[in-house]
């Protein structure tokens, strides 16, 4: 199966599971966040690695569907955090609706993300629900140190990395790891296709900071330099104020401060990360990760053609657009 | 042992296992919450009945753990979508801190209700999850209820029934559910004491109705009249707009629509209710349910003594003033 498969797997399993039911007013928020769409990239990394190990993919569609819905939860109650209006180009759950239904509804998902678990064995179910609590409150733990940042100046680039490990990659990781043992690998192996996911996270999500400020806007979809208008602290950013002049780190302090317009902003901060290489630089760290995931690959006991499969999903991650 | 032994053992275990840990501002709330009191109701409840059913209430600590910190959880995010400034005489957590902070820290204490019950065996941890999951999910659709009941004028005391048993009585069933799960009881019997509670947390929240409107002030604890100037729609308001005649119907909607002040509209209001009988009638509706917990207690298959205890805090919850 390729990639598109187990997508239409995975959005035939979630239009069939995720019915309207009463109370309306709780529901139709769920429906309406889990519909709109997205990559998808969490349940159908279950289900691939699932298949990888030997399992039956279908076997896995219910862990899947626990991973998206709870990412989506963490979507409809960030947005709230972050007051954004926009999500996935429709209006976020808050707005649509209103903040309580936000927080309702959402505090719904997180319990049907755990509800989807139930069909499984005992044993099984006891392992699937202990990393799905663990997972989830690492992502917590990330989302308050995100907040925590954005009043902090003295956050270094390990800091960012364990936040962003927290807030993305776990989920990726637990997503596969679910997939593993669906598919009954040992624990050894389950744990290290895990890793690969933590490491493969940590470079999507730089990949995420590169194409925010770096990507072409047609293929990126959503708009270039919005880190920079927002003032976040990136990895671009702590980068720049790790190797920069004292001159360009007080430019760049001044530039995050001022209000000469966004497309000036975002151009004279751009001009500052590319004479400081700091696109160079975040490139090399993502194939970093990239390289530390592959060298998870290596510890596993799956065939040379399964690492192969792995490898090149990793590869297509790392040179994304979208 | 007596009720203040389990409230002592429970206050003890709570004290050990929440501990204050990074990030800080994740978790001071969560211990603030957990620590500022309430009865522990629901928690004593559950190592009760895991001893009245033979078993060892310290094995039930970590239930009892749960379904406190997952109702402290439904406590928090409500004060926000209620706008509460004041929670057991002390500050709310979206007050003292942030609605954010209220959102994501409601949102960890879920998480670490389903972690507290980590410990049981996978087929007992398998059960407990269900029911937690279940519950919680019902005590959502309860408050939206709640919420959608504000708008509508078209509320029946049967709707209003199933609200409460949903915001309220599930959880207190769990809760007992619980004990007798972890004590091994039957399947028949883990249902009858869900029952049991089930019924018992009705008179208990009708009782809180109660008390709102006729209660003592010294001893209630809260302003009496709340929810009269809260406009609530409680069983007293519509067993009123339901048995009262013509003239007194358009008094109580007039009066819940005027701005006449607050001392004086609850003194008309509760003159209208005592007029009516809504207080003796209210009464009687208590009674009910707690005979018909009293019927789910007799199908049990413990001893007489023992279903003495537990009628004995039936009638205790009934009459309290509290």
């Amino acid at each position: 199966m390729n990639i598109e498969d187990y997508r239409e797997d995975f959005l035939g399993y979630l239009n069939e599971k995720v019915q309207l039911k009463e109370p309306v007013n709780l529901y139709k928020p769920v429906k309406y966040i889990l519909e709109i769409g997205g990559k998808r990239l969490r349940p159908i990394l279950a289900l691939m690695i699932c298949d990888l190990f030997g399992g039956d993919s279908k076997k896995a569609l219910d862990a899947a569907l626990a991973v998206e819905v709870f990412h989506n939860f963490t979507l409809v109650h960030d947005d709230i955090m972050d007051s954004a209006p926009i999500r996935r180009g429709k209006e976020t759950v808050h707005k649509k609706w209103d903040e309580n239904t936000g927080i309702l509804s959402g505090d719904a998902m997180l319990i049907m993300a755990y509800q989807c678990i139930e069909n499984y064995e005992p044993e099984l179910f006891k392992k699937l629900i202990l990393l799905l609590s663990k997972t989830a409150l690492e992502v917590c733990e990330g989302q308050q140190w995100d907040i925590d940042f954005e009043t902090r100046n003295d956050v270094s680039i390990d800091d960012y990395i364990e936040m962003i490990t927290n807030k993305t990659s776990v989920l990726i990781g637990a997503a596969m790891q679910m997939g593993a043992m669906i598919a009954n690998a040992s624990e050894r192996e389950t744990e290290a296709i895990y890793n690969f996911g933590l490491n493969l996270g940590l470079a999507f999500q730089l990949q995420d900071d590169y194409l925010d400020t770096f990507g072409n806007a047609e293929t990126f979809g959503k708009q270039i330099g919005g880190d920079i208008i927002e003032n976040k602290k990136t990895f671009l950013y702590l980068k720049a104020m790790n190797i920069c002049n004292i001159n360009d780190r007080e430019n760049l302090l001044e530039l995050y401060n001022s209000s000469i317009g966004d497309t000036l902003k975002v151009n004279a901060v751009t001009q500052l990360f590319l004479r400081n290489s700091i696109d160079k630089l975040t490139k090399k760290k993502i194939l970093e990760y990239t390289n530390k995931a592959f060298e998870d690959l290596e510890t596993l006991t799956i065939s040379i053609d399964k690492k192969a499969v792995l490898k090149e999903f990793g590869l297509s991650l790392m040179k994304r657009s979208i």
